[in-house]
């Protein structure tokens, strides 16, 4: 069921990989409440996954372009608004990426090169989106920029490694860059902290099985799918939202404000449990 | 212009007076979104102000209701849900007096039956509301109950008193029944944290015209309104919010997440000034 | 070893029922440091507890009073400083009971005298100690005050019930307290946040044992124990401290900032294992 | 006064310059509290700054060191060793530097080359030096580590740019480090974010007079000062605060949990006062 909630509406969607990326599911709800859509990633990734698939569904553009790149960035948001006749509306940033969490290099003994590209990628990049469209006007006044993060940011994960910092820099980046771009014209940044999801990043780390399932028990309302988030985004892409800006939107059913749930509890008793 | 976001929904909005009330831009709002309502606030309230008026607009029954009281809140939900022939969908808690301010009393000389009343009619009515609606089963699966708080609850404001501890307290049982709700049937329970707003009980707050410029100042986007707080209400309230839960959500136009603006700064510095 | 950290001060101490008691090894490290110290309990508490014992061992006179009483509080406070020959330089409240908890009400069909109750004991009774200090001057300026939280007040655990409501109420009244006590008379206010613990109070918590061992694992330094607990609220009686207040101090090993250990984790892992 | 609290320990002091720098005062108050040191800064700021007499008040060494870099941190941290003949009990992080700050680059125009630069500096370098101590094992059991931050990581004050994000990054080291570092040796990691001072880093922010009126009339016990600061320090290095870790720790005169203050308030009020 569509709400249009978007009518009219034009925007960018940074990081769709696949049928398991966040932002695809994004894309499709975007597309299905009536906005016009421009898709990018790496080139890289758009050989690797089926974004051109998803470039069909939603009627949409796909522009390569590195986010960490500021040619890359200028030349998409200029093909966007020829394409778009006009300003973006709306953003979304899903992007991270760990090199020492691919290599397997432990929190204390982290490369230095990785840990800064781990935060260009995963942090800077949306700083880099945000200048480049600050400084070409790209933006819409009221417009609505959202970026995917993590409660790592605030709680540390064993083996989440540097990308826990780089979503603390990601999150200090929508308050600091949301002041600037909110006062100058009126456009607001936040950032949504999702459940834990088996995307194909989120498969890559080790034990994810496990924090799933504690996260579901743990969770009253359970883990938030992909496609709860992307309803969830939509709204923060609409006009009703205008006013939230700068801030951390937990979308997890309940996970961070729970000390100890019984159904995780319960579980967690049970391995103490002698079965000799 | 209406998405109709609550189409075929039902709701309780308690806690509007007159037109400056929050609650009764949400009631207007949630009725253009599609949504059948019943209105209600206590009987002395409902004599001073004008919602029976409110009540025309929405087409919607105005039951009285004392929301400290079990048996009227008893009242309520049984003649709304024979109204609405079926469950609630949604209900918004819109409360709060504090006798200790009416009074004049000042936090360091409060009266502790004041106190106490304080705490139960701005923050205990929540928990009634949702004690009798558990025990009615009276609310649809993934239902969505909203109280507005405000950021007393975690900065002191002078002259605020005993609501800020209110606030507090309201946020903390939206969490604590927001986890057993939640496990138990799907309903999601939230606070939203507003702007100041010159509402009858706002503008009863001695000093609260200089409060509202500075925050309106500090503020990127400025303060919210009643209108914006209502839009804003609606998105929770539908189905596109289903896993946000537990939360205490900010709709300031930023404020809480600023340290200090050019904007507030440039004014404050006009205060020494010598204009002689 | 002891520094001398309280020497020529002189305190209240708020809740000691036994050796387990927080509140006792507050006692017994505060008379270490050098503190004259006078003791405080309700007269049930002091009957069934061996506070008296504790005042052996601290020099320290015992006063009944219980601490939602005014009448109570004020003569305790008189009678200290005439123990004291002048004024109190800190306090520790370390005070907390639910009826609903200990009758088994759950939350959402727990009595609402018995909330109100829950309310006054744990968290109204701190502004009544406070208030009646400030009525009566009692304490000196630079003083310090302490109350014991729980992290039940951020986030919600299963069966603690309207305790964290209590705690959420607690904390801001040490807020909006500190405001007034601190711009007036440089008193600071502050409540710890310290780890579960194995009082006598916390035994009757059902499903504690698990808790403790979860939180244990969860927390890179292990649970703080009462001993761990005495020491950091000396350094927050002390000189050293005199610029902290308003705020809720975590004394937990780091249980508040994680989200997940490895410990925790692989002792969760062994709940799936088929024995078989 | 002193009371021994740091008797037979040793520590390292990073980022002491001059008289008014935060690290000065805490390196004398360690020092008068029974500690020996090793105090480092850059070369650089070795010449422009006087800690070679900071070193002879305190009998401690200067061994200049960059603390962007491994080589000298390696170096550092095994001359340490050998002058205290054993491991480090504890270490201070105070540096600082944004040369995106320094040219005055506009947080919407600035280079990505400073961007990364004052995060290597600002908060990679706290990584680094702990990472370094790791990996010579050269902290003792339940040793403590503290960096200085400032409320700019959750709150964003215009003008001060990307040190904000450079906080936040700070402080998510602290955690993340805090977590493998404690549950491996025991070491706590935290940060204390400090009022606004006027050190001479912080004299070169434009509009800092201005700010730290605000702040002092905001907080009810005023700013903490660098000597304050110390005080503070100095009972996070000692053994009565074991338990604390992975927090960060306003010491701010209550300025943090404040929304707004009579005395801010009426300052601000007479900014619209009409003088003609």
């Amino acid at each position: 069921m569509a709400y249009h909630l978007l009518k009219g509406k034009k925007g960018i969607i940074f990081g769709a990989l696949n049928e398991q990326s966040i932002a695809w599911h994004i894309a499709v709800k975007a597309h299905e409440e009536g906005a016009k859509l421009v898709l990018t990633n790496t080139p890289v990734a758009i050989r690797m996954g089926t974004i051109q698939h998803l470039g069909g569904i939603c009627g949409a553009e796909v522009i390569p372009s590195d986010a960490t790149s500021h040619e890359d960035l200028e030349n998409l948001m200029k093909r966007s608004m020829e394409i778009f006749e006009g300003k973006i509306d709306f953003m979304l940033h899903s992007i991270g990426m760990s090199p020492n969490v691919r290599k397997g290099l432990p929190y204390d003994a982290l490369n230095y090169d990785f840990f800064l590209k781990t935060l260009d990628i995963s942090a800077l990049s949306f700083h880099k989106m945000l200048l480049t469209a600050r400084k070409l006007d790209a933006i819409s006044e009221w417009g609505s920029v959202v970026a995917l993060s993590y409660v790592a940011a605030q709680r540390t994960l064993d083996r989440y490694n540097d990308m826990g910092d780089a979503k603390a820099l990601l999150e200090s980046i929508a308050r600091s860059f949301g002041y600037i771009y909110g006062k100058d014209k009126k456009i607001r940044i936040n950032t949504v902290s999702q459940s834990p999801t088996m995307t194909t990043a989120g498969a890559g780390v080790k034990g994810i099985d496990t924090l799933i399932d504690f996260t579901e028990r743990m969770s009253p309302l359970g883990n938030a799918s992909a496609e709860d988030c992307a309803n969830y985004v939509i709204t923060l892409f609409s006009d009703l939202t205008r006013k939230v800006t700068m801030q951390n939107l937990y979308h997890d059913g309940g996970f961070s404000s729970m000390g100890m749930s019984e159904r995780a509890m319960s579980q967690y008793d049970k391995s103490f449990k002698d079965y000799s």
